[in-house]
Order: C-alpha cells, then sequence, then structure tokens
C-alpha cells in the first residue's frame, strides 16, 4: 500500500483520517478532488501534499484536453491557482505548483495532449525525487543518532506524509534498519492524532520498538534524561532557520533547549523558502474548531465553547541544533548555511 | 446540580466521564461505590476525592452498623484502607481519609449508631470547610489577577474538582465576578480532557469569556505575550514547593519561566504533604493505555502500540511564583512559607 499512487489517471491515496481503524484508498478523478484531498487532509505531510498536488495538476490537464489551447490554458492556470490556496501553511505544496507552472509554460506551445503527457512526466518525477530525497536525509540523520538511542518525535513524518521512507521517521526507519537498536516515543500530536495514528501505525507495521505519550507527557521524559535526540520534520523553513511545524513543536523545542537535548529538523531543501527572512513572515493556518471539540466525528467538548485551534508554530533558529537535508546537516548559523545550499 | 451531594445514605456524585455530553448522577450507596467512583474517576479532583472519600467512609459505617462492634471496627478498619488506596497520587484522600480514622478512633466507645453519626457530621464538615476554603483562596487569588487579564489553565480545577466553586477555577470566577473583565484559554488537557470536557462546560455555564485549546498550543500563546497569568491546581505539595498536578502543568512551567510568565498554583493547605521534603517523593500515577488509545471508548490509536501514560507530573519550586491559599498567597523561598503555615 502506497501513500500516493497514480494509475490510468486516477490518483489513490490512503485516506489518512481513517486510519489507524480502517486502511482505506481514496480515488482523486480531477484536480477540485485533489483540492480536496489536501484540505481535508486525505493527505498531509509536507512532501507529501507537494506531490498530491503535482498529480492534481496531471488530473487538470486530462479534465481540460479537449478544449481548445486558449481555453485550455486559462483552466489550468484556474487549476494551478485553486490547487495552489488548498493549504496555506505547506511551502511545499507551492513548490510543487511553481514547478508544474514552470513545465506548462515551458510546453505550452505542445498541442494539449503532449502538455499532459508532460506534465505527467514532471509529476512523476517529483513523486521519484521524493524518495531519493528521504533516503539521502535518513543517511545523513542517522549520523547523529548515537547506538542505543531513545528519539522523541512529533505529528506524522513518515511514509504517509512523504512519497515513502519519511524525513524524521525515515532517519527513524534508517537507525532502525542500520541495527542502532533504537527506542521511539512518538507524541500522539493534538487535535488531529498524526502521531497517535498515523506514527504509531507506521511505527507497530515495522516493529520499531516505540511508546505513545500524549504531547504534555513529553517534557517529563526530556528533564529526566530519557531522550537522546528530538527529530521532527517541517513545513517551512525561513532563511535565518525559523521553521514552521506542527503545533507542539515550539513547545518540545523550549523543553529541548531548557535541558539539553539535540533537537534537528528533518526536511528536504523543499521546505526551506527562500524568499522569507524569518518565522515572523510565515502564515499560520487556523483550523475548524472541531478538529478540538470533536474526535472521530464524537463531540468531546461542550457546545458553545470557542476555540483557538492553530494548526503549526514556529520554532526559533536558536532552538534547532540542526536541520537534516538530502544535502547535508546544516548548522548554526543557519543565515550562512541555508544561503550556501540556494541553488 | 452539585458535584457531590449526600442525602439519606446516597452519595450522588455528577459523573464525570459523561460530560460534557451527558449530566448525569452517578450513586453511591457502598463504600466499595465509592472506591470505584473515585478508582475510575466518576469524580476527580484532589479536594473533591477527599469529600467523597469521607462519605464513603459513612456509607461504610451504615453497611456495618449491625455488626457487634469488635467486627464493626475491624471492616471500617479495612474500609478506610480501601478506600485510602484507591488513587495514589491525591494527598487529599489519605487527608480525608487520615481525618475520619481518627474521628472513628476518638468515638469507638460509643456505639455503631453514634459512630455512623459523628462520622457523618465529620464528612459534612470537610464538605463545608471545602467550600469555605475555595472562597478564601478565591479571594487572595483575585489579587494577582489584573483587569482585563488573559488567563491560561490547565485541566479541571473547577466546582467539579472540589465541593464547589474551584481552586484555579475558583479564582477565575472570583476575578469574573468581581468585573475584572478576563478572558480565559483552557487547555483541553489530554489524555482525558478535563479542561475540554469539564472547565469548558464550567466556563460555558457561567458565561466567562473563554477560548479551548490543544495542550501543545499554549505554548505560543505563552511567548507572544498574550497570557498575563497562568494558574492551575495541584494534587500534592512538597515542602520545598515541588508541586505534582496533571501532567503537562510542567511544561507549561517551563515555556512560563522562560517567558516571565507569573505561574501559581491554587491549592488548599490540605494538598501540602508536611511529610515529604521534595517532588522526589511523590509518587506518579501510571495509568492505563487505553486512556491514550481510547477516546471515549472509541480506538484512536493502532492496536499493538505500548503506550506511557504518567497521571501527573511534579513542577519544581523555582518554576512557581507563588502558591496561593485559603491561609494567603506563599511566596518563595516555599521551604520556609510552607512551615510557616503548618499547624
Amino acid at each position: 500500500m502506497r501513500a500516493i499512487d497514480f494509475k490510468e489517471d486516477i490518483l489513490y491515496l490512503i485516506d489518512q483520517r481513517r486510519l489507524p481503524i480502517h486502511e482505506e484508498l481514496f480515488e482523486c478523478k480531477t484536480h477540485s478532488e485533489v483540492e480536496y484531498a489536501i484540505r481535508e487532509m486525505v493527505v498531509r505531510g509536507a512532501p507529501a501534499i507537494g506531490a498530491t498536488a503535482a498529480y492534481g495538476v496531471v488530473l487538470a490537464a486530462k479534465e481540460f484536453m479537449n478544449d481548445n489551447k486558449e481555453d485550455f490554458l486559462g483552466k489550468m492556470n484556474d487549476a494551478l491557482d485553486f490547487i495552489n490556496k488548498s493549504r496555506p501553511t505547506a511551502v511545499n505544496l507551492m513548490w510543487a505548483i511553481k514547478r508544474m507552472r514552470n513545465k506548462l509554460s515551458e510546453y505550452k506551445d505542445l498541442d494539449t495532449k503532449q502538455i499532459y503527457t508532460k506534465l505527467k512526466e514532471e509529476a512523476d518525477i517529483i513523486l521519484k525525487e521524493d524518495i531519493q530525497t528521504n533516503k539521502q536525509m535518513a543517511r545523513h540523520g542517522n549520523e547523529v543518532i548515537p547506538k542505543g538511542a531513545t528519539i522523541l518525535t512529533h505529528c506524522n513524518t513518515g511514509a504517509l506524509a512523504t512519497a515513502g521512507y519519511g524525513t524524521a521517521l525515515g532517519v527513524i526507519r534508517e537507525a532502525h534498519y542500520t541495527g542502532k537498536d533504537i527506542f521511539v516515543y512518538a507524541d500522539e500530536t493534538r487535535p488531529r492524532l498524526q502521531g497517535g495514528r498515523l506514527t504509531a501505525w507506521e511505527l507497530v507495521k515495522e516493529n520499531i520498538p516505540a511508546k505513545l505519550v500524549a504531547d504534555n507527557a513529553a517534557a517529563t521524559l526530556i528533564r529526566d534524561g530519557k531522550i537522546d535526540v528530538i527529530l521532527v520534520g517541517a513545513d517551512r523553513i525561513a532563511l535565518n532557520g525559523d521553521t514552521a511545524n506542527k503545533i507542539g513543536t515550539f513547545m518540545l523545542s523550549v523543553i529541548a533547549k531548557r535541558y539539553n537535548v539535540p533537537f534537528y529538523i528533518v526536511a528536504p531543501v523543499t521546505t526551506i523558502d527562500f524568499d522569507i527572512e524569518t518565522g515572523e513572515d510565515i502564515e499560520i493556518e487556523e483550523r475548524s474548531s472541531e478538529e478540538v471539540t470533536h474526535v472521530f466525528g464524537n463531540r468531546v467538548a461542550p457546545m458553545g465553547i470557542d476555540v483557538y485551534n492553530p494548526a503549526f508554530d514556529v520554532t526559533p533558529h536558536e532552538n534547532i541544533t540542526g536541520i537534516i537535508t538530502e544535502e547535508g546537516i546544516l548548522k548554526p548559523p543557519f543565515k550562512e548555511s541555508i544561503i550556501k545550499i540556494k541553488k
């Protein structure tokens, strides 16, 4: 079962809203269905969103293939904009859309069928590159994992969050399979329980020794010296190293810094937004109240209570030990190390 | 609807496992039912547990009233021990049981019916004293609440956690009703969602302006200067001020200290355990995996995942600005201020 699979013009996604209770595929036959899948978090995780969005553009090309060129290009432009706005924080989404837009522009003089083929090739490359990138990150990241380490992670950054293997969870996989005898604590990650539902599911599937904890239990583990290293993913990284990631990451980073536990971001270079200087420029998506007031459709909070539900927070660069990318581990000062890898 | 109500030898408890969806009473007619109610968290909150335990002893006296004196005293002793072990962390439980045991000892030469009456009087006093104590704490605590303050709280420390009014939530009530124009952020408090279920319910019932947040969203609010003061309860306080409270309290205290936000414990003097020097002597209750893997009976984590589920953590005294008690606000160094109020 692959998290993202494109076959005969249908995009198959593991429906991550239904895991771990139900292992079901969500089928997208139109770009609108792809936009829905990203917005409603059928698929989530920055790299997975990027690849999914790319296939959304392919499906749009399929839908509009029989229009005349002018209509086709107009509708493709609208479709690109539409998918681009499905989630506000994930820079990989904007990056993938931009890459598809460039391809569209490059081949705009071909006929619509040929354009479709070129866009499909590009989406396939994005997917394949992501897996390669993950494996490179995993190898680099494995260098900072001591033998016998206990690793704390947050949210889901595994095969489900990417085209395969994972970012932070990819490093954990690599450490496990290279015989490092690791142990993992996974934060359940309220409100959507990506850790409890998805990371736990991946850890169980691969028999990686692990325990699940409520987010607020991690602090005591860190203080009591039970965590050797913390690995988390990223949704967007600013030029100075400030990192937007799933809500709760900032909290962990403060505790880690206070108790001197190494705190690493694991993310592909595509997660770096070279257009923003600091985390202050990152728009934080606020999601619906129901994510907090309901669990799996069941109300857990009383009627009439207001909710503040930010999806992400920003971890300041000074709390980050290193940023593990496919090009190596970036170290502070991030302002310098990040600019060096800008292509 | 009162959280704890004793009428005609039946103890009525609001079943806090069912809130906020169902407002139901749980009836205890035997001391075993009281032990169950405490263990299974039909009733929770340190002061509420104390009063409930006291009525459990009254029910035991009722049950054994027709036995001969020797049997009666033997069975009462067993019942006291049994209730005493229903939850390991709440010092008020041990305190209330000890107080009832002393009464039993004091009146052991009376007949069983008279002993029952004396125990009933004592339980009524414990209940009434708790409400008075709460109101005194609320008045003292209100002194540290600025006009227009935004207050963050954790878990449930309200009328449901006590005989009435509340500890930390009692201070919030007092600030609200004295026209301080406050705003409250309530942590939902995983895994049992006492904040999302119970505190939110109390806040909605009393129209106190508030928002509910996932526990891990509080850190950003604190950093961004949106919180003026943090108020939490306590399950046990050591002589040096180290405080055991609901899991997540320690995490908040580290963030609060880092960003210079006042962090107060609100607890009656009965919560202080004068027999322990520091937090290291506090046994932390570890509760069942199901609290994390299931929400309201529905599985949210995969089969086969292990869980670490501590119910409490210990906040070190150096992270605490003050301890608000019915006798005034204790200030650091707590070693000195606490010993002064020992009776």
